[in-house]
């Protein structure tokens, strides 16, 4: 996995630094033929955008995207399709008191100690705002998978130690999610947790919590054994994002104080038309019948619902006093201001969605190379 | 990521099946002159052999690894390094009865949704002992991460749901774990879990489990922002082995109900020489008051122990009978006989070390592209 | 190789279509600490801009490039260069006509042949005008390169027919190339053959031309067999020019009719420092005798100059009548309008030079993993 | 390109020293379900052994290949196919005296300026005998080839400066290349050309030739572009072997010195079945009314044969005496012993045909991701 570039023949191209002229991706490898406007992607980054209320950072942008190549006629022309958007509110001052110092539980150090030099305004590359450009390639692998009648939904399963119901548990409104900034699926819930997310940053703290992703109607056999699995893959994914700390699939940690009578997953005859995709000759359809796997099976997609939770730590941009670093190696304290999140999650929620959409755009068309019925191959006599 | 083909500059391709001719792996893009032989290979992969007691199986194989490249007068080449394992327990009758059966928890069925054709004995690719090729060419890497001074240390945390004492924790026994078969850093906890596992086993069931990792000595500044982040890529090592569930960094989980106040480490002046690797010039040397990160700041590492827990589910193999689905879409029972393991983490201890020193090894060489200072650039007057 | 990638650490992701919103690139893995400014980027790409006279196209663009990314107070910072250039003299209108039309030459046919659609307009993304990308991206390379002190020089050595003398032969001057429009190393040539390429202009007609390329400066070493040689690497580079037909090294075909004892270079003892780069303990200096080789041997150069000349076919849009197939399959004459080179040959000068600098710049990069006195590695005791 | 590594989806990862344990390689990503076999595997290899008579070595080795994974019950598994030969005629006494030489016109010195350090034995892994593992690969991407009418057919178009006819010339016969051992398509031509071959071994020197090659039955439409394009890949795929010093595709260097009304090929409306894959819909059928391009347009396959033409320089092992430096930086007369080919150009004809292959193989897979048409899309409502 390059550094700047993501995915194997779906690929993106991330660049961009918080304060500088432009953020933006170059998608490479999407098939020509796709339908996809300036809407679609606008409607995508405005999901993303900080300045809706909540626990978001009240720097506002209007984040205007520009689509410089690969789309003619409302259609993907299969070459790259390069899109920016301009860094308008960079109000770089904020972040001069910033330059020596090493801000606790952000990457100026270790960014330092890589290459020996970084843009310092606004966290530079490592700010979250570089998500914007996942955000945007993903609207693209999105207008990809709704061909295939993919579905990906995420939401903030927990936030400030207060969690939301799981799927199956009474209380679940995944629609809710959508109605409320904290992108939680239970209205309660959301109202607790903004509560207790308002009594932090009057304190002058933070909160991490978790993101939760469900993806519905992904055909089986998408995932490459045995290192680009599809977990692995994804895996990978969300690790890339910044605040991100953990992820399990499935029934994941809990899995692991379990006994296999419990996790394993019964195959079970599939209902009529349960497997969306054509299966090879030969190859019966099946269900399961519990979904402890999370969707994937020796790394490979079963045709269940993909689950999977990802853990963010507490926002390290906090109001309180720190001691931290300066670079003469002597002790400062710190008091951060500016414009940051209480806690990340209602943002990282489509940006997981994003970073899904690209492995799985990626894994779709790869699956294509695995068998000859998905091939022209004809058999020599 | 490619399927069978690991990392971007140190790189490995692992093939074999489980009840095929042989396992092996070729490592490309180790630099020449690393010293290696045959006999520390063959200690690597006789921490991962079955055999030893405990919960394993007991299907006992030399393994007897042959170095057929790469290597000449014990030092490498700089050329491919191809390592043959020798599959010589083959006992393929074994699983005949489950050449048209699709056990739960297997990849039985994905695999052929995904390729419409397998080899069903032993599991052929999709088995455990795949992971022989990651500890031939984890091998590797280690000799190669030996002249850093890094040392990669992991262990069995949990299993069968009793839990050893953390590192820092009272009890907590690194060598402890070297000395039962558990390898659990912790005598009575480990005497708890076999005994747990050995009552699972007697009931025909399984347990999953957790191994933990701790690498020192690793220098600052590894790490390929913003997709190839040494946490991303450890997240998809570890994803890719088969049982695993999840993942989880430094407090990981914990992080995400936690405040950022407490979360923050805390940049702290360094003790004299406390960061081995040569810094950037005009960047100071620091340490950290605590490690919640893990040892890893926006992707990059930061000089303190690089730390993360692996979840493991149980073993999907249990005697116990089982319903599932056969070829024809009929319901069957199946009670799985052979030889399996009843907890997956001990033989996974090996495992996970070879795969944190394949991602390690190759961001060691890729950092080398990182900045001027260590490269022999000149500046032009 | 990636359709629009190109490189493995120091990579360049190409996008633009003619006639869209813009063209331009994004190198990843440059080191940070290079210094790099708007004005070498402009300096090399008014080297490429047509309208200086001569053979080329009287489109005249201003091709004002914008850094969106990756440099910071004059220095690249290890991060993601974004470069743009507006497309602004788009005149899309001349092109309509060939809309459903399939150029004698082009490859209007073969792209919908595969992308089942295209931009027409100006060639879309097969338009020559996406070398601008390669030359944006080269001027970076060679930001990097001149740390090293490599020098690449290409050049016309021949156009219409007419050559010019090559090194070492009587009248070659390589200055002359920077004089003429031709870039032809002789004032004469370069007069002839211009003279030629008017008639042909006059009369419809187009001619080709060989275009040859050396790289003084150059440490040896580098080059990664046994697929990534160095010349493997440039023939591929050269080949993805639109035009280029055929490549040769050294000697090239003339050494497939010669023997054995004419063609082998004598190595000799190094002139006094003759050998730029340090060598590896126990690796004595040495120069050659001669050049036939053209400075790589074994797909790793050998610290003589790197020399190769890349064959061009005439241009092909011509303004003689043509016949050629439409849309609907009937068969159509064709007269081509609109601006276009006679010659490809002066302006594919920059382009040679820019993909070289391209393939130099990771393999350099590359080369540092070779061997362990390049790296930080001790041996342990 | 990586080092070892060949392609992107389609790879091969080669190993092996000339005369360590074993030479071999590793193919992943070839679609399960190719009907392969160790007969059809041995038939290739025996194409490439020396030892037929004629220019080549008389070093004779069984090279009796073993498929180490990845094929089952006479099929492709999907999963890597692993393929091994002993090296067992190893006289490394040869090549003992040569241990602190450099050999003119051989790879000895560039590869310890590189890697500080070499297996000296027969060139180790310099030797031509790595093309044994290309061989091989190449192998498994005929059989895959195969099924889609593809063919690809090699000759010697020239040695020591006897050429024969070119296609289309008088006399030109391919089927006589099968039946001389120079593996040139005229029989009075190779009689020429053996006989001059003699005077050269006899006289202690050695010959260059060209090595030409045909697809047919290519489908329109492969080729990545702007950097992978199918004659960019070629051009890797040939100048990556050892003699290689040059390529040309169609006219090639011809074309170079000719006029655009000249070398465009005139689209025609195709002859019935003329395009053999099936065409995206809106996209007709056409032929071309000559072939100077070499069957590939902008980078992409154009329907019509490919053709290209490769240059070799002379074997540089020559039994003439010939000055040299050693480790030590002396001057040194060296007189090459041992058995060594005359004209690399026989038995370079399979492995450019391997090579092909591979090339081709790789983009045919690659290219089903490149619209909607090929996979299994549908628009949404």
């Amino acid at each position: 996995m390059a550094g700047n570039i993501f995915g194997t023949i779906f690929t993106v191209t991330s660049f961009g630094e918080s304060h500088g002229p432009a953020m933006g991706c170059v998608i490479c490898g999407c098939p020509a033929g796709v339908p996809f406007s300036l809407e679609s992607l606008r409607g995508e980054l405005a999901r993303r955008r900080p300045g809706g209320g909540g626990p978001a950072t009240t720097r506002a942008e209007a984040d205007e995207p520009e689509i410089l190549s690969g789309v003619f006629e409302g259609r993907t022309l299969g070459t790259p399709i390069a899109i920016i958007v301009r860094n308008t509110s960079a109000r770089s001052a904020d972040y001069e008191e910033l330059k020596d110092l090493y801000r606790p539980g952000h990457a100026d150090w270790t960014w330092e100690a890589k290459y020996g030099f970084r843009d310092h305004r606004g966290g530079g590359r490592s700010s979250g705002r570089e998500t914007l450009c996942r955000v945007a390639a993903g609207a693209v692998a999105r207008a990809l998978l709704a061909g295939y009648g993919v579905s990906i939904r995420a939401w903030t399963q927990a936030a400030a130690g207060i969690a939301a119901p799981v799927p199956g548990e009474a209380g679940f409104d995944p629609d809710e999610a959508a109605r409320n900034p904290l992108r939680m699926p239970h209205a309660g819930a959301a109202a607790r947790a903004l509560a207790e997310l308002e009594k932090l940053r009057a304190s002058g703290d933070s909160a991490g919590g978790t993101v939760s992703c469900s993806v519905t109607g992904l055909p089986p056999g998408l995932g490459e054994p045995v290192f680009g699995k599809l977990d692995a893959l994804l895996a990978a994914a969300m690790l890339s994002l910044g605040a991100a700390k953990g992820v399990e699939f499935g029934a994941g940690f809990v899995a692991a104080s379990s006994r296999g009578s419990v996790q394993n997953d019964r195959p079970v005859p599939a209902a009529n038309g349960s497997t969306a995709a054509p299966l090879p000759p030969g190859v019966p359809a099946l269900g399961y019948g519990s979904n402890n796997a999370g969707g994937v099976l020796g790394g490979i997609s079963n045709g269940m619902p993909l689950e999977f939770t990802v853990a963010f730590k507490p926002v390290p941009s906090i109001s309180t006093g720190q001691q931290t670093v300066d670079r003469s190696g002597n002790v400062r304290e710190l008091a951060i201001r500016g414009r940051h999140d209480v806690c990340v999650c209602p943002r990282a929620v489509p940006v997981v969605e994003a970073m899904t959409a690209l492995v799985l755009a990626d894994l779709l068309l790869r699956n294509r190379a695995s068998r000859l019925d998905c091939l022209d191959w004809k058999a020599r006599d």
